[in-house]
């Protein structure tokens, strides 16, 4: 069961990470121990964006890759110096709960294999952290919730932003009332997706498209921003079935949300424009972000009426937003205590993907369970 | 009724007007002549904004008043030079049917009086130019709209910015391919208003809240720059009824529109919070403005994936949108040509207003005929 006092709680942790306090003012210091993470999955994203991130992290470390492709996941090992004895490929994967280096594992795979390489690695008495969206349904997200309580291991989904700089000053200024009241946010996501062959575009893979990749950086930013749950969406589609990308997954989605305090959340997800945007508006001001949620080069703007002010955040809680995800993460098993992104928070926005899917196809407004 | 080819043959015009074309490319050159415009209503806008501009016209002069304040009518008429005999009350109104002076009437009253006085004006052989909204329901305008025929009198609204030079070339440029296939269209249009006892904020006198204000701006804005009309819309509204401001109007409306071509158009209206600000999408760049409809100042950007490039547009029809609009309705009248915004233009969007109205209180999706 989701609570709205438990997300109270989930934000009250959040707010402190704006001003760098894990393991600072809110928690006992953390030790310089480092868990060793085993990443499963070594696409672009786990190898290009993650692996590499290990040498800014102060609790986290590198132990132990897993691959279908033994002859790449060689290769990866020698250049990060993990030993041989922890490339593990998808079928003797179960065997990791006889490493000790293991601590948790990362997973870094299609959306659509989320689920059961999380609930194998509970079973396997490891923690996990997994990327985002969760899993491709809802009801996938509480077998896996229910697998990891099960196993007493804790659960994180990737979602770096509650870690990023810009993102955790712009809650810090919204909450803090300098803008007001918040009457609506507002956020746009998308790319021009290029290769029709991507595993993203296939619906068995990737459980949508955009909304299922990109689109859940506006979904989710809306509900941190804002601090609530939505209580209704209304969503339309644009796609052109013709287009060799858009065969079996959406492209475009705009999406309304209603938030319980009247707040609106307008947002857009699309696969076939560029558009990286963030704005909060109240009735003393705004927050402007753009790029909002980059890897790297975010910018952002206070004003009444437009950008007056750039403004440059204080430090985040990591040298980096995947390097201040990571070692939450061990903080937390460090610490037995539980993530500020567990897994009910993805949960949440599974719940919320599935109603704008829905609403999307029945064309109508669909009301969200508390 | 409403059709297609028609709003192509205003695009079409309107578009010609990018390149300060009116009356030049493709129209007959006009002469210097000048029209009388009689003023009715001295309210802020007839008062501030309209009045002082008759001096940046080719085609247009101010010849008379109508208000129900006689004091500050001789005053005003005093300060422009308008003849004594050239004031009227709203009770000898009628009798400007003898006075070969006007040419054009100009209603700058309340959105409740635009029909009464539109249709007493033809009724007394005077061509109309009037406010936006149009009325107060797309009934009215359809009787405005008779009347004017019926009397064979022009009837243009005052939609200023199909005569303001970033909103021209930002047109143009959609329309270039310059940004590629469109994709969506945001605008967000409000302000925080002070006065709790103003008009607007009467449901009598204005027919609705921000929407029937600042809101027209995002409508009327989705529709000239897309080039489309909506073929569905749905409406959210959020209005604090404790707020003395908002005892009668709404406060804020978030709507989307679908246009048949798939574009998305995502618009806020709102009475609560200054926003003003337009925003094009499509697969190969953007154009973006900010403010994108102020009387002066506006600003705008292209680029890929944000504000890359300023634009400064070439100069539009007129010194100013508001000469551009008044000598426009002139040209017209001399030449026998229909204006770009004719009445028309104002019923499409009190229909689409309609609609929006509907759906925010049944809370799902209204159809618009076609």
């Amino acid at each position: 069961m989701i609570d709205r006092n438990r997300r109270g709680l989930v934000l009250a942790a959040g707010g402190a990470l704006a001003t760098g306090a894990v393991g600072g003012m809110a928690w006992a210091a953390p030790s310089d121990r480092k868990l060793g993470y085993a990443i499963v999955g070594l696409g672009t994203y786990g190898l290009d964006v993650i692996i590499p991130q290990f040498k800014n992290c102060r609790n986290s470390r590198l132990v132990a890759l897993v691959s279908g492709d033994a002859a790449k996941a060689k290769s990866v090992a020698q250049q990060y110096g993990v030993p041989e004895k922890n490339i593990y490929n998808y079928e003797n994967y179960d065997s990791i709960r006889n490493n000790p280096d293991i601590d948790i594992v990362y997973i870094c795979l299609p959306v659509s294999m989320h689920a059961e390489y999380t609930i194998r690695a509970a079973k396997a008495g490891k923690h996990v952290l997994c990327e985002k969206p969760m899993a491709v349904s809802s009801a996938e997200c509480e077998a896996m919730i229910a697998a990891c309580r099960q196993a007493g291991k804790k659960l994180m989904i990737g979602y770096r932003c509650h870690f990023e700089p810009y993102n955790l000053e712009a809650r810090r200024i919204a909450r803090s009332g300098e803008i007001g009241t918040l009457r609506y946010f507002r956020s746009e996501h998308g790319f021009n997706f290029r290769d029709p062959n991507a595993w993203r575009l296939k619906k068995a893979l990737a459980g949508g498209g955009s909304m299922m990749d990109i689109g859940i950086y506006a979904l989710n930013a809306a509900r941190y921003m804002t601090g609530e749950e939505p209580s209704a969406v209304y969503a339309q589609e644009t796609t052109n079935r013709n287009d060799p990308r858009f065969r079996e997954v959406e492209d475009m989605l705009g999406f309304q949300l209603e938030f319980p305090s009247g707040v609106v959340g307008s947002c857009m997800s699309m696969y076939s424009a560029s558009q990286n945007h963030i704005l909060l508006v109240g009735d003393k001001g705004r927050i402007d972000m753009e790029p909002a949620t980059a890897y790297h080069g975010n910018r952002m703007w206070t004003g009444k009426d437009g950008r007056e002010r750039e403004v440059t955040p204080p430090p985040g809680p990591g040298a980096t937003q995947f390097a201040g995800q990571l070692d939450h993460m061990a903080q937390c098993v460090l610490q037995d205590r539980e993530p500020i992104v567990a897994g009910e928070e993805g949960l949440r926005d599974l719940r919320i993907i599935e109603a704008i899917y829905q609403s999307a196809r029945e064309r109508r407004r669909v009301v969200l369970k508390a």
